[in-house]
């Protein structure tokens, strides 16, 4: 009897060993360079036998968002959020129609939105991210992702995440990864949505935020966003909020601009772990946008530079990525 | 055949499922109100045929530390290291023998030291806790901690960290709850030692911060402590840093201060969700230390106060618990 009850549990098991293993991990990517060196990567860091194994607690990914895990044209889509955030706002504003920047938001005056200064910016976001609670700013963010469309693709901008990418993040949390967004992008607008999206809980979202003010009212606490910034998560303080919020150094990271150069630095130049971090190069004009070195929003120039010299891997979204968009 | 292995395979998950009941959990504390109250909390959050049911993502319990989850007397343990920094480095710096607040440390002389204002004590802070990289500050507290003894229990301090609430943390991440810490406490100091000692991962700790400065230095990117406070997770400080870092509400809390106040409100005067917060209340001059309402550094009065209110459980050390510490 126990003889057979051991065989069976073995067959058991083997048989779901077998099931798991049959699954291909990056179905969405070309059997390219990018795809065998990720592979090839989490092989060696999750193989006790080998000289560069990590342990499950130093298995740190971080993930710029804007332009590496989604679209970020024609404009960054929490611009798009805000923009569009005026415009339902309009009608309880009559005054925005003769006050800037909401006179050019409200008649689509690019010419004057790209001339926009840090002050016309702030008052932008004044009005559309602070002002209201925490839960409040929550469910406007979740109404929106529900309901806006992307102006050129028409579809909502939550399709517009990429399916490499995607499968990118479920292949390192099966490998027992944790996986971080690290992102100039507000922390409140991403965790609306980055569960559901990209199966990332909002702890694990690094991003800008705004001071908030702690308050009883009516006998309920309440959380306040204020119009001031408390913190940018961009280019230094990318590894800067890396180590405030996670504690400790990445070992996979993934960019796509100059904003993400010292997070590659940060996760790659050191000598005590295997590193690995690449960069997403929007090369494909044609199934989503091509630009890098001169791009107003998402420069990609110095990274680009440095990715030789340092082993980054440039990911070619035209030849390594089968499809691009979850739902295309 | 398929009679016989599904036969067998449901043995075999039955021997699992007896093994695991057969651990009860919590052993160190008593069988009293504030055990029940946990257990039964936890039944009915995680059965998902109750009303209460929480699903597994939105289980996050936060844990304040000092007197929390580990002692805090005669001094919070941070400026015991702190100190003990002073005296280490006071070789390299004869002229603290007449410099304040330094000298009063070198000569321990508590009269002194009770006074220091707000100067004094950012003066300790930018000799011990900055002026150094990130990693040579873990270095420094790691070992640190693996050779420092409490001046009146003669063991090291991780010794001091409570058995029950060791076991609460355990018992709580076995029913997929998400286990922060939310302190007062800096940050980089507990995160030096918080996985060991507490199975909590570093990112899963939230505390106060000192500003941190990326620079590359010999072509390797570092983060310099500078001598400036970034943020302080204390008071209405600790609902602000978990919206910031977590970006939930918790579920669960448990503090032992009036510091942990707002946090215990965050938690619990919410109508979403089911909650339950409990107060660790120092009554056992015996085994530990009794103090509360009147404590310089650890007040426990607003707090006490509104527990009856707001149905928080006050945990009696001496009555609650079997067993105090980890390593009696």
């Amino acid at each position: 009897m126990r003889y057979k009850l051991n065989y069976l549990i073995f067959v058991f098991i083997l048989f779901f060993a077998s099931v798991s293993q049959a699954t291909e991990p990056l179905p969405s990517w070309n059997d390219t360079q990018a795809k065998q060196r990720i592979i090839q990567f989490v092989k060696k860091v999750t193989d006790k036998n080998s000289a560069d194994y990590v342990p499950p607690e130093e298995r740190i990914a971080a993930f710029d968002n804007d332009g590496t895990l989604w679209a970020e044209k024609p404009v960054f889509f929490q611009i798009a959020f805000a923009f569009d955030r005026i415009k339902a706002l309009a009608p309880e504003h009559p005054e925005w129609n003769n006050q800037q920047p909401f006179k050019a938001i409200l008649e689509n005056d690019h010419a004057t939105l790209e001339k926009l200064g840090q002050k016309g910016i702030l008052e932008i976001l004044a009005v559309t991210h602070a002002g209201m609670t925490t839960t409040d700013f929550n469910n406007i963010v979740k109404e929106w992702i529900k309901t806006a469309k992307h102006p050129q693709k028409h579809v909502p901008y939550t399709d517009l995440v990429y399916q490499p990418m995607i499968e990118l993040l479920e292949y390192l949390r099966a490998n027992e990864f944790v996986t971080f967004i690290v992102s100039g992008g507000g922390v409140d607008f991403m965790r609306a949505w980055t569960e559901k999206s990209y199966g990332v809980p909002p702890q694990q979202v690094v991003g800008s935020s705004a001071k908030v003010k702690f308050e009883m009212k009516d006998g309920k606490p309440i959380l306040m966003r204020l119009p001031e910034i408390f913190f940018i998560d961009d280019k230094t303080g990318k590894p800067e909020g890396i180590h405030r919020h996670i504690g400790r150094q990445p070992i996979m990271a993934f960019g796509n601009s100059d904003g993400d150069f010292e997070m590659l630095e940060w996760t790659t130049l050191r000598s005590d772990r295997p590193s690995l971090a690449m960069i997403v190069h929007h090369d494909d004009a044609e199934r989503e946008w091509a630009y890098d070195r001169h791009d107003p929003l998402a420069k990609l120039d110095v990274a680009l530079d440095a990715a030789k010299k340092n082993n980054w891997t440039v990911i070619s979204m035209k030849n390594d990525w089968k499809t691009i968009f979850a739902k295309p």
